[in-house]
């Protein structure tokens, strides 16, 4: 029976002067800070002032390195050559990492951001790319990825320490994939709903698809958001039924 | 008598399409490439080169790190708080080091670019915010400073390893100081008359002020440039003249 | 007696994926917005957006640009020499220019944004360089202006139709200037404190200063802030006051 | 019997302290220059110094608007949405218009450059996007368009005046459209046999293949480049060959 989960969350999501979601409330219901590395967003004093926030919280620092599309928020598609993706993870993980350093602290994981981690769960190669190039620079570094998809086949090609993630607030096909966003139920907006379905996976040991059908898979983490006032009481509420279920929230020790 | 000297020079200050200098040619030249790191100049996949070239060469590698300003080439002043400074420092210095980590190599030292170095050299606290975020990355890193300047002072209160840096192309005031670029004779232009100079100052140990005036100074690392022809040439004709003096051009040890 | 008045705020000062203030609720309050132009704050889809929601809501449009600072928000001073300063002005003006045409509209005003304002404040030849760039891309184009400072004089100069500006949460000194806000008093906090004092400004034709005094000055528009839930309010309420007083809020017509 | 023909050439493709070809030299061969408007290459002050020289030299100036894409120069593929187009195009070409004007002069041409060109000439929804967004800032604009593309199908039902283009350096196929890249052939390195067959197409008034085929076509505009050496070449010999020819280079007047 599973007794503790990890919860993650995108952390640090600011530009200079512009804040982004609720970090400090956040903070409180999670485990593990996935930390925008400065090219789809944060900068190195919001990193700085976040992963600060982060430890004194007790929670787990990650790397969530993204294309370099400031305005684009990373969300958009972009082609690299494999030298290009090396370059580009190796530079944001490198630098949050000296951050963390600089703190007195150490990076724990690593998630890959928006259309790179869209592109990455259809692309072996990719995949490979990215997490190759983030254990050349850290190798004891885990890789949060989505079970089901090409980032768990390169993860598991590398013999790397992988997180299995699952999403709270989306529901998954019967292949165990995220629906498409487009997808009537694609996407959950009631929190008890959200809540009871990740603590029936937990339990069951399985991604449980929006038709029902169980897929056996690890679950080592849950993705909460924090972009808005809903999805802060999202997790919030996922929090608290876990405790209530006995599941105590702490960033995962493989 | 000095048996050896270190030449560094600015590499890696292309960004994307846009090359700058020639970077082939000069690291034959020179023993340490200071490697801008993507705020003022260079971007991940510049770094990446740069830094094979200079591994494929012998050449030691550093970090060049510099303000946010792409498009003033990091030269012009920005105040930023020190907390902003520590962020900015460790960021950019993170990320070369992983750079050069996914190539199997680490940074051998650490130099300030443009308009950060000018206010650095001016500012004890300034000085000491910078070197104190690389130090807490990389403690052992060699700090390249100017003798004589406020980052001297920060430096030695830090007690951390130093550079002594001289330039090829400049001259010196009578208190070991870098004349201001306006004033007549400030830069020299002519390589004999900038190698015959340098060999003197490493001959005798001292910095030779233009008016002829010698301060007593520890001469680590002479520093070259490459952004133009004659630039190379200049180069060129220093190591020739230091060779034939039997001074070997080789990364500094302490 | 002042039957009427402008009441401007900067506006669409979001950028990609990150919003800023509540621009739909201040709307409802100003006369004319201010939009940002893309390189302290904006992008061009913010701008048409922006734009868009000032013109359904009868607001004036005007340009508001900034130093190339996004990170900042244009709140860094940089140093440009004249020629950059023309070209970054005709840039971002003939920008904004071209989006509101594309929307059938036509700039209002013109208002310089941040440190770069600050500093015209105090520059008679950085406000001459700027204004006469704005000047020669639309001739008839209102600078607004702070009374008492070198922006005044260089629009006098350059015979320019001007927009006399007092700040809404702002105390001013003896000299008619604003105080610095480092010192107790010099920003304002309560609505109605803030609505009193401008009410007794347009009243009396003068700019009221923190002690009491009062200094002659035309006001032709007032700045409100909407960053913040207190901004909006303060800006409500001097509407609102003033509306009770028999002053309309109304672009400004010359 | 043609008498003339409009040479133009991409300008002002530096940035910051990063030059790009060689402008001067380029610009005394051709009679259109399409100037960088900032997102993928140039910055203000280049535009300026670009567009000054043009004028200075009798050249035609125009807006040459690509992707937000500095570190790609605008060669990364993007999806925009209809609205995000139309203000990018508009904020660009009202930039460059913007300073032109600052300068006495006036936009004569609109050119797509890059990743965006590319698409637009196989898309026609994106072309129509990009020519009715710079339609609507300058009616009277002169939109460049590759024959035989969605571009030209586009620009038609706009009843836009048009300029038809063809590549000095590349070949095409028997559809009239530019060969990809990677086929044998497709780039032409030899001056002189790309001046041979420029003039035969335009002694013959038609688009002739790489195997001969005559397809008929307007043809207005030669492209040149000048980003190395051989490219300027390229465009000298072209030049000398069409004048002696009898043909005049000259700006296009429809």
């Amino acid at each position: 029976v599973r007794q503790s989960i990890d919860l993650n969350a995108d952390m640090g999501e600011g530009y200079g002067a512009w804040p982004m979601g609720n970090d400090a409330a956040l903070m409180k219901v999670i485990s593990s800070a996935n930390i925008a590395c400065g090219f789809h967003a944060g900068d190195p004093t919001v990193m700085a002032k976040t992963m600060d926030l982060a430890l004194r919280t007790g929670v787990a620092l990650g790397a969530h390195p993204g294309f370099a599309d400031l305005q684009g928020f990373g969300r958009r598609r972009m082609q690299l050559s494999a030298s290009e993706i090396t370059a580009l993870i190796q530079y944001q993980l490198g630098a949050a990492s000296a951050i963390a350093q600089g703190l007195g602290a150490k990076l724990d994981h690593f998630k890959l951001h928006g259309a790179l981690s869209n592109m990455a769960a259809e692309s072996d190669e990719l995949a490979r790319a990215c997490f190759q190039a983030a254990l050349a620079v850290q190798p004891d570094i885990r890789l949060v990825i989505m079970p089901q998809t090409a980032m768990e086949a390169a993860a598991h090609a590398l013999d790397a320490s992988c997180l299995n993630e699952v999403f709270a607030d989306r529901s998954y096909d019967e292949a165990g994939r995220l629906m498409d966003r487009s997808l009537p139920g694609a996407v959950l907006h009631d929190p008890t709903t959200a809540a009871v379905r990740i603590e029936n996976m937990l339990r069951d040991g399985c991604i449980i698809s929006h038709s029902g059908k169980k897929i056996a898979a690890r679950i080592d983490t849950v993705c909460v958001h924090g972009d808005s006032e809903s999805a802060v009481q999202l997790a919030q509420c996922l929090r608290e039924r876990l405790q209530k279920a006995g599941i105590v929230i702490t960033r995962s020790h493989l």
